[in-house]
């Protein structure tokens, strides 16, 4: 590997809580969903959360295929019509990067400084894999298929195309897709056009965008995406365990309005209607909590229903607000047991941090608005 | 005022190249427009760039009205379906944030950290904005005409709707537009749903999103955002130049492959088609020159059409990458006769930054691509 990169590249930790010039190209190129999106059951194209390695390819789809092949007894090119032509169904699914909160953790890892809020959950319209894998054949000796993705730079010093693998069990699940929508339109380029993979409770790094091939083989995958990055370690003896399905999350629109920098929330003293979103790619959440003290005390909150089987569940909660500075957190609990934590477990990468939200809210009597120049307010 | 807010608010000076956790939460929420995205004479919506004061407003497009009053002859309230009504135009149309390039100054001013490429060109449909105006009938006394968003927040101090001004004679120029649909489809909620002001030309502060009022007054308008926000100041003796169009600014996609981290690209040496896109709202662009040795040298390229008469120029230049580390570099040049800055001129907003834009490329003889797992590749 002849090529140099900065000294300070991803996996270096940062003791400062001052973002790098590095991490902030990053940041002012993907971005998460705004908080006040979560009143959206499906997040508006453009509001999903985004995070692109390197660049986002051209696509033609015209001459675009897909090649499935490696041990498999039939290999099989698809066109994009093939995969449109094919029993198409549409799901619901919550999108979120298991990179998420990693800008909260001291030391922070390098890499995409997300805070808590990279996620998303979109309507996604293809055609099932497991059907398209039962018709090239999978060979008795098939131990990975691997996606392989049109998106190439260069990542840990190497120069690769992006490339994920699952087992085949986790390929076959019936709702494992390939997909060329989103909210009913085309992908567009930012999302993986023209085909994408989408694996229902998975984190982000999964969903392989811009498939270009699916590959059947029959040893370990070692690519850089799988063998390397998304590990959860604590340190860099070993690989530590690798970083699968979604914790637990709640996340709340916060209340009031900001100020514009610091983000801190205004309320005027009164009762709201706290709203927000909870999801875990590990079971169904079947309780979030909500604090009003930093998580001293906590009341259950009343939950909605799951937008689909894959996707967030609604929640909200009365609360009033009384005068003084507060801190709202909120946490879910899922079917499997599992309860977000206060604060996260540190690791080298700053995956699965899905320590509670913690929201500042000041409630003071609430001056008039600046007046506006219509004196005509209705 | 009795709110407070962090002792570090905008306008605060940061020596440090680094970025604070304050403006992180700024970039992680705004987005610009990633330049591969350059390929798009028309930006996909979600690429286009996106800042956003307040919180995004949820907006009932049934019971929506737009107020015009103020010193007016006749009053209205317009529907959605009334603005739809009307004579319809769609304009593509280059909007650019005032402060792009903000975060390259030294020292810093604390704001959203956008680097160089805040900007994007949209396909708007909508109603122009003068017959509107004409039928409300403006006053003899007409001296501004202000917009107010549904966008609230404390900014400055000053808990505000989101308002900006033009004068009655801009106000009235036959491209300025109340529209409702951004590339064919209805503007989505980060855009201005249901109806958002263009200003073409203007810099993205005057497009006002989320429009709920637009008032006519008979002196000047003191909001905030008008008289102390966007302005070009050098000291805090003066308010300053108030900001209005867009300066020229030539933006190139970067050639070869990107290092995740440090966004350095990679390429073989070979001849490269560079492509990029130019605009400026002070006139048309009318020469693009390209530099591959950190402006020493400069070449010119060869300019396409304009998008439109309100939207960026398409450009290409062949380029030979000799091995070694290369500084590419591009600069417009507007029929006004203004030529981006090798340098910027720093102001303490941080705004107008048009200095050339400069990419670190290095051409080695490319190593393989990592082999990917498809051993059949075609």
């Amino acid at each position: 590997m002849s090529r140099t990169v900065d000294s300070r590249t991803a996996g270096t930790l940062i003791s400062s809580p001052d973002i790098t010039p590095e991490e902030l190209q990053l940041a002012v190129r993907n971005h998460s969903m705004p908080l006040e999106a979560l009143h959206y059951p499906i997040t508006p194209v453009g509001l999903h959360y985004l995070l692109i390695h390197f660049d986002i390819p051209v696509v033609d789809a015209d001459t675009w295929e897909l090649a499935i092949g490696g041990h498999v007894e039939r290999p099989l090119r698809l066109s994009l019509d093939d995969i449109k032509s094919r029993p198409q169904v549409t799901i619901a699914v919550t999108l979120e990067c298991a990179g998420n909160g990693r800008a909260r953790l001291t030391p922070r890892p390098m890499s995409q400084p997300w805070l808590s809020e990279a996620v998303g959950t979109a309507e996604w319209t293809g055609t099932p894999l497991g059907p398209v894998l039962a018709e090239a054949g999978l060979s008795e000796r098939a131990r990975e298929v691997v996606f392989t993705g049109l998106d190439r730079g260069v990542q840990g010093g190497i120069d690769q195309l992006y490339e994920r693998s699952l087992p085949p069990a986790e390929a076959l699940r019936p709702e494992v897709m390939l997909v060329h929508a989103i909210n009913g339109q085309p992908l567009p380029p930012q999302h993986g056009f023209p085909v994408r993979l989408i694996v229902p409770g998975w984190y982000g790094m999964a969903h392989v965008k811009w498939l270009r091939s699916i590959t059947v083989t029959d040893s370990p995958f070692e690519g850089y995406q799988q063998a390397r990055a998304y590990h959860n370690r604590v340190d860099d003896q070993g690989a530590g365990e690798p970083v699968t399905r979604m914790l637990p999350r709640a996340l709340m629109a916060p209340p009031g309005v900001p100020d514009f920098m610091s983000r801190t929330r205004f309320v005027s003293p009164a009762t709201y209607h706290i709203e927000g979103r909870a999801w875990s790619g590990l079971g169904t959440v079947t309780r979030v909590d909500f604090s009003d003290d930093g998580g001293r005390t906590w009341s259950e909150v009343e939950l909605g229903a799951a937008v689909s089987p894959f996707a967030w569940r609604g929640w909200r909660h009365q609360w009033n607000a009384k005068p003084g500075e507060h801190e709202l957190c909120v946490r879910a609990t899922d079917s499997a047991g599992n309860v977000q934590p206060d604060a996260q477990a540190w690791n080298m990468e700053g995956v699965q941090n899905n320590a509670i939200q913690r929201v500042r809210v000041i409630a003071n009597p609430v001056d008039e608005v600046q007046a506006p120049a219509d004196e005509f307010r209705s």
